[in-house]
């Protein structure tokens, strides 16, 4: 498959991501040495005990000494407090990259802390799973899958290298504006979340309804909704608050609509239904000629 | 496994279920005749091409003549017109069932039909897939699922046969009064389903993102949410239209619930947020240890 992309890599925060990073990099062996860093001491423990990165450190700062890479893998919120206690170590030429799935607030909290010589270009790696920790990362995650790059310059040196070490964990890559990619990941991850979140929280919260019924008869369609509101809750707190603004829209948007097929379902009218109903299908159709869902009943579940 | 449970069965109308009762039939040998009949010649050509029932008729009171068993596998919309043709054939004795998501409406719509000595059991089992029609269903559709039966008794002979039917087709089967029947399944699958309709809706519709992005990014929460936005137009059209009051209210539920996590969002209220995200992991480690979901990361998804 590929060789190495970069001679040092510091992988800072070893959760879902980073694992599979770790992972899918070795399979490829697109770097020379992997260095992670956890805030928690349990975290490190584990990557310890199964060999998540060639070494673990006790602070950000130690794992990036020397690295030719950071990614920063923490949530939206702790980016900015990670760069200030890495800024004074980083070499020049370092390349600084994250994976958070907002952009535009990423790209504000870490700019102001780049030392002279040290490039940001950030990343969002469309993949992932609702299980999170260091133990959940598999080789696989990207393949396949998309990672969006928004650096300034497209065509700078080091946007090309960090392409070219996303193409070899197994993504295709695409560059886009950080703006534009907070509204469409705002139309295809963050509504949705937050969607699926309130519907599983009205279901936990009714009187008349028990959880063990609400349980028992998930799979009449509500269980779909409960593998993405498993998601990690601070990295998603995190993502809302700092990508409130496009969020707000798609909700707004969306709101908007249910009102109009709520409206429809009070006045009986089921021509308007059907068809909203069949036009629906077809996106569906589209992702998995795209590769990007299975076309195995009910996602191929074991039953 | 199973022995026999009715002499002569007949499924009216040859979709996902109805295929699939046949096969789980067959499977434990529950029945010694199974006829079946469709509207449509392409669907009944299908049937007789693969197979699918021992004997296949043009008319639904042709198949329903000598049974034992009957089950109304058709939209919730269409049960009053096929009872009200097959209730002159149907012998004494003769059970009718259905398969209809909702229960409330379905017994209005076929009691008034029901001849002398024929007895009315409503059943509604709890699976599926987002495919449809007769090439659709599979033996293990209801292997581990709870089919939920609404007799007026459910010590009648009549509701303990066809219990042992389901439970010979692989079912759990349970008791439950039909309006609180139309009440739970609002919130376990009618109101997910038009609100994943809604978000699918939404996405599609966007001026300012385009098809083609949503569809490449939707791995990112999106596309579970397309799987059941692509069930059957027709049986969800009429879903709604029949089980209005009890959808309309969760629908109420939600979207004020929705209002106050956008609100959250909007003020920055990250604890909220946060202990939002966390309470609703729960319900889905119950989901997986009760067998209604795999644990599986994606839902084990090939990748």
């Amino acid at each position: 498959m590929s060789s190495q992309v970069y001679n040092r890599v510091a992988l800072i925060g070893l959760g879902l991501i980073a694992s599979s990073i770790f992972w899918a990099s070795k399979r490829a062996g697109l770097a020379g040495h992997i260095a992670g860093s956890a805030r928690s001491a349990e975290t490190r423990e584990i990557a310890r005990e199964i060999g998540l990165c060639e070494s673990v450190h006790d602070t950000a700062a130690e794992a990036c000494a020397d690295a030719d890479l950071v990614i920063l893998c923490v949530p939206v919120g702790a980016m900015s407090a990670v760069m200030q206690e890495i800024a004074p170590v980083l070499k020049p030429g370092c390349v600084i990259s994250d994976v958070g799935s907002v952009k535009r607030d990423v790209i504000k909290a870490v700019t102001p802390h780049l030392p002279e010589g040290v490039h940001f270009v950030p990343a969002h790696p469309l993949a992932g799973t609702e299980h999170s920790g260091p133990r959940s990362g598999f080789a696989e995650l990207f393949d396949n899958r998309w990672c969006l790059l928004t650096p300034e310059d497209s065509e700078a040196p080091e946007a090309q290298q960090l392409r070219a070490f996303w193409e070899g964990l197994g993504s295709n890559v695409d560059y886009m504006d950080p703006d534009h990619h907070d509204l469409v990941l705002a139309v295809t991850s963050h509504a949705p979340h937050l969607i699926a979140y309130t519907m599983v929280g009205v279901a936990d919260d009714l009187q008349r309804v028990t959880d063990s019924e609400v349980i028992n008869y998930s799979a009449a369609g509500f269980r779909d909704f409960t593998r993405i509101a498993a998601s990690d809750p601070t990295m998603w707190r995190d993502v809302f608050l700092s990508n409130k603004d496009a969020t707000l829209e798609i909700l707004g948007r969306f709101t908007e609509e249910l009102f109009a097929l709520q409206r429809a379902i009070r006045r009986g009218d089921g021509d308007l239904l059907f068809d909203y109903f069949t036009r629906t299908r077809e996106i569906r159709r589209g992702i998995i000629d795209a590769g990007q869902d299975t076309d195995a009943p009910n996602f191929g579940r074991s039953r």
